[in-house]
C-alpha cells in the first residue's frame, strides 16, 4: 500500500493479546487479567505484559474484550430489503434507539426467503450478537431455538405473536374498521385486497381485520377477490390489473402494503381507470412517497421509524435482564387522502 | 427466561476459550492451537481439550476465529442516512456484492456530521472491521490515518477524490451539459442550483459542472441563485422559496440530488407555480420516488445500487490484496420526464 506521501507502508495485521503473550512470555489469560484487572498478576509478568503492549503497540480491542465477555456489542436487522423505505426508516427508528448504548446494528436482506433467514439467525449465535429485530416471513418458534439457548434476545416486529418471543406490532383494526366504514358510506360494496403470498406461518392479519370490518360495514370481500403477491410495487401493478380484469370487478382495493398500493395507482392509471372514482385505493403504513404520489394515497399509518424504536427499547429492556415476554402495539390511524 | 414451554431456562453467557482453558487445566493458546491445528499438542492435553469442549458445549464462533485472524468478517457503511432512499438503495447494493463472502455490513447513520464520522471510523479500527464503506461529509484524507495504518481498506462513495483511498463517483459532465442544453433551447437564461452546505471539503462537484455547462450554452447561474442546505426535502421545500421569492427569480432550478428536488416541486405546487412552465426543475439520481412525483421528475440517473455494488467490488479487491489506488466512475444519464 502507498500512502499519500508515496511511502509504502506494510499492510499489517492488528496485533492480538496472543502476540503480547508470546513477547511477554507469558499466557494469553495473564495478558486479559492485566487489561481487565480482575485477577491480581505477579508485579514482574505484569510489567512483561506491559512492556509488551507498549512494543507492539497493542491496542485492547472490541473483538478481545466479546472474547471475554461473550458480547459483541452488535445486533442484528434481520427484514426482507433495506431498499424497502418502510425497513429503511424501521432501520433508522432501532438505530437511533440503540445508539446511546453504542450497539452497532448489521443489517441482513432475506428478500422474505426462509433458507436466509435460517442463515442469519445462525449467524447471529455464531457472532455472539447482543440481539436480533426480526421480521419473518417464513419462520416458527421452533427456529428461534438456538438463539435462546444462547441467550441472544429475540425482537419480532410483525403482526403476529411468535410464542415466547418479544413483539411489536400494528393495532390496526380500529383504523381499518373506519376505512371500511368510510368506504360503505361512499357507496361501494365490493372490495377486494391485494394481500402477501400465501401460506406464510404468520397467515393474512390484514385480510382478517378486512374481512370482518367488511362484514360489520355490508361490503363483500369474496375470496375471488383476494389478490397474492410479494410485498412490491411490482405485485402492485400485477394485482390491480387482475383485480380489475375479473368479470365482476371490485370498487375498491385494499393493499397491504403502501408499496402495493403505489404499483396498483400506476396499474390504473395505465388501464385509463380513474382513481377514485372507477377504483378506490388504501395502502398502509405511510411510507414517506404516500403523500408524494398523485392522487395522494390514503393509508393506514403505521409509523415505522416509531416501530424501529420500539424494537430498539424492547431489545435493551431485555438486554438488561427483563424476563418476561413484551409486546407493544402501536395503534394505528387512518389517513384520508385523494385515493378512497 | 421462560421458553414456550413453561420450562424455567438460564440464560446464560456463550461458553469462552478461556472456560475450555480453565476446564482442561491448559492455557487458551494450547486450546487455539487444538482448535485451528496450526501448531502440534500433546496428546494429553489434546485430549482434555476436547473433553472439556464436548463437556462445556463449546462451539468455535466467530469471534473467537477473529482475535486468531484479526478479522472480523463485518463492513461498515457510513452514510449520513440509511432513511435517505438514495442510501437505502446503495446499501442494498453493497450488500448484494459483499454476500458471496459472507461479509456482515453494519450500517452508521452520520447525520453528515463530523463527530460521528470520526466516531465510526475509530470504531471500526477497534472492532477489526475488515473494511469501510463511507460517504464522508466532512472527513479529510488525514482523518483516515488510524484505517490505514490498521491495513483497513476504504472505499469512498463521494464527487471528490480522497487522496490514496478508492473511490466510486459519478462521471455527471456529460448528462449535465445535455440537461442545460435542453434548458437553453426551451428559451430558459437564468439557472439557479440547490446545493448542499457550504464549507464542506468536497467543494461543490454538481454546483462546478452546472456552472460550467451554463457558460457554453449561455445561461446566466450568478452566485445570488445558488442556495445551500442539508440534501433534504426540507432543503428543498425552503430553498425554492428563497429563490423564487427573489426580485429577479430564476426560470429553472437544478437540485443537487432528487429529494431536494421532490421538496422543491412541492414548495412549487404550495406557492402556485406550475412546473416545469412557471419554474422548471432537474434532480439528481433516479431514486425510485423521481418517477413516482407528478409532475413527473426529470433527473440526471446515478443508480444507488450499481453505486454500492461497485463499492463492494472495490474493497473486496482491496481485501483480496490488490495494493494500487482503484477508481470507479460511473456514467451518469439525463432522463427527461416532465419537469424540465
Amino acid at each position: 500500500m502507498t500512502d499519500r506521501n508515496g511511502e509504502v507502508r506494510m499492510e499489517q495485521q492488528p496485533v492480538t493479546m496472543a502476540d503480547v503473550a508470546r513477547a511477554a512470555g507469558v499466557s494469553v489469560t495473564t495478558v486479559s487479567y492485566v487489561l481487565s484487572g480482575k485477577r491480581p498478576v505477579a508485579p514482574a509478568k505484569r510489567d512483561a505484559v506491559q512492556a509488551a503492549i507498549t512494543k507492539l503497540g497493542f491496542r485492547l480491542n472490541t473483538v478481545a474484550q466479546s472474547l471475554r465477555t461473550g458480547r459483541s456489542s452488535t445486533v442484528a436487522l434481520i427484514i426482507p430489503d433495506i431498499a424497502n423505505p418502510f425497513y429503511a426508516q424501521l432501520a433508522r427508528g432501532l438505530q437511533d434507539a440503540l445508539r446511546p448504548d453504542k450497539y452497532h446494528v448489521v443489517v441482513c436482506n432475506t428478500n422474505a426467503e426462509r433458507a436466509e433467514e435460517l442463515l442469519y439467525l445462525d449467524d447471529a449465535v455464531k457472532r455472539w450478537l447482543d440481539g436480533v429485530v426480526i421480521t419473518p416471513s417464513w419462520l416458527v418458534p421452533d427456529d428461534f431455538d438456538a438463539l435462546q439457548a444462547a441467550g441472544i434476545p429475540v425482537v419480532v416486529s410483525a403482526d403476529t405473536e411468535m410464542d415466547g418471543l418479544d413483539l411489536v406490532r400494528a393495532d390496526s383494526q380500529g383504523a381499518i374498521d373506519q376505512a371500511v366504514g368510510h368506504l360503505a358510506r361512499e357507496g361501494h360494496r365490493r372490495l377486494g385486497m391485494l394481500v402477501g403470498p400465501a401460506g406464510t406461518p404468520a397467515g393474512d392479519p390484514r385480510l382478517e381485520l378486512y374481512r370482518a370490518a367488511a362484514g360489520r360495514h355490508g361490503l363483500d370481500l369474496p375470496a375471488s377477490l383476494v389478490v397474492r403477491g410479494k410485498h412490491t410495487r411490482e405485485a402492485g401493478v400485477a394485482g390491480l390489473r387482475r383485480l380489475m380484469n375479473r368479470k365482476n370487478p371490485p370498487t375498491a382495493i385494499a393493499c397491504v402494503n403502501d408499496l402495493t398500493a403505489i404499483g396498483a395507482l400506476e396499474a390504473a392509471e395505465q388501464m385509463g381507470l380513474a382513481v377514485p372514482s372507477d377504483v378506490a385505493l388504501i395502502g398502509h403504513d405511510d411510507i414517506e412517497v404516500a403523500s408524494l404520489v398523485r392522487p395522494r394515497l390514503s393509508t393506514i399509518r403505521y409509523p415505522a421509524h416509531e416501530v424501529g424504536s420500539a424494537c430498539g427499547r424492547l431489545l435493551l429492556e431485555r438486554i438488561g435482564g427483563r424476563a418476561g415476554q413484551a409486546e407493544v402495539a402501536l395503534r394505528t390511524q387512518l389517513v384520508l387522502r385523494e385515493t378512497i
